[in-house]
């Protein structure tokens, strides 16, 4: 069993630093808190690299800890190493897991340039929940490790398969699949019922601003709007997606 | 043209105190802040009681502010009265408009202690944009007037009818109306996709940790769910609202 009772330890300075993109992307790891996370994280072991857990509470009965490194820790270490104001007492260090090279898939979400945490983490969570096989995340987007994006997920981030990647060339191998793709635009599209449901489909949405990028929604088969009834101008993205993948899945 | 350069102006003081829910309910108004929201208020003036601008900033030409009380004041009023770290230089004090009897009406959400603002926000900027007519928000939810849930609506909130009140009394009156009533239950409910798209309805979702409670399920015509194919246990209820308006309106 190992303890550690200093925030000056540097392996706790190295957790600290994985709340920045640049300490993740450089390691390969990420850091997730929380019992719900860490919950889910372990339903996944080889994800794991190793579980923090603070002196103050007990690892729950429930959890199967065979095999996990298990790393005690002050309640003062927690704090340092957490982002919440009030760290519940365990946490975990994980391995990233995102993909580069396209797999052959049936069912795929691409994603253009999403910004908001909130938003990315739900948009993978109702992908995983619908049915998709894959969400690929194009350049420009906030990093799919970011701590709120992780929470969002809800734990799909553990077992749902993820690619980073670019989405011209990602689309252009899709198309050598025969998958259809379907962009989304408020301007130059059909209403997403026009379109038949299908065994196989890649749906894209975009930045929460300014929708997919130009480039991209010439690339698909057909550019698909949800029509708004009311006087927004929009639906958010996550909500947009979720309309989306259960109407194209038949579901 | 009326200025105030003191943040110890009692009037200052009242407009930061409208970050409390107590003072929004004793006063009846709330604070919206940022160009976008104040643009989006200005499109229903009878809603506004003032806007405020900073020194530093102009009114852009394209609002119209004819008849609309202006006050003009400093950066160290703006930034005192702003929830934000960085405040934008324009907010707005409007009344609450939420209704509180049951108007005549074919489609009606139903909110049973939605407690996220991101989530209640937008689920109100969706159900404007699904052809909804009212949404209704029961006992136990974060407050409709929250600045984040005012955000999440990206406008919605200033001109979408809102009522407050008891669900069961008002599922009570919507069946009077022969207007049908779908709860949503993971347990014991039927799939969404078994039940006909309708000119009439009233769909009811439910708090994030735990869906809908036991009493207004019992109300309910049927009780339905959105099938899960994925490992997750659950849709983000903002989401699932989405799915399931535009399902229910033909949509």
């Amino acid at each position: 069993m190992k303890r550690i009772d200093s925030v000056k330890n540097p392996q706790v300075k190295g957790w600290k630093k994985l709340h920045t993109k640049k300490e993740r992307d450089k390691t390969g790891l990420f850091i997730v808190e929380g019992f719900h996370l860490v919950e889910e994280a372990l339903k996944h072991k080889e994800n794991i690299k190793e579980v923090i857990i603070s002196d103050e509470v007990e690892i729950p009965s429930a959890w199967n800890v065979d095999d996990v490194s298990i790393v005690w820790v002050k309640p003062d270490v927690m704090k340092a190493i957490s982002d919440t104001e009030t760290p519940q007492g365990a946490a975990a260090i994980c391995y990233q897991s995102v993909m580069t090279e396209l797999p052959s898939v049936q069912k795929v979400l691409l994603l253009d340039a999403i910004q908001d945490p909130g938003n990315l983490g739900t948009i993978i969570r109702t992908a995983e929940a619908a049915g998709i096989e894959l969400v690929v995340i194009g350049e420009g987007s906030v990093d799919v490790y970011n701590s709120k994006v992780i929470r969002s997920t809800q734990g799909a981030i553990f077992h749902f398969p993820i690619l980073k990647g670019n989405l011209g060339e990602v689309i252009a191998q899709l198309k050598e699949q025969n998958v259809a793709i379907y962009g989304t635009s408020l301007q130059n599209g059909k209403p997403y019922q026009e379109v038949q449901t299908a065994s196989s489909f890649a749906l894209m949405v975009g930045n929460e601003g300014n929708g997919v990028r130009e480039e991209f929604l010439q690339q698909t088969d057909a550019n698909l709007y949800i029509p708004i009834y009311g006087k927004s101008e929009s639906l958010n993205v996550a909500v947009a997606a979720g309309i989306l993948v259960y109407y194209l899945g038949g579901r």
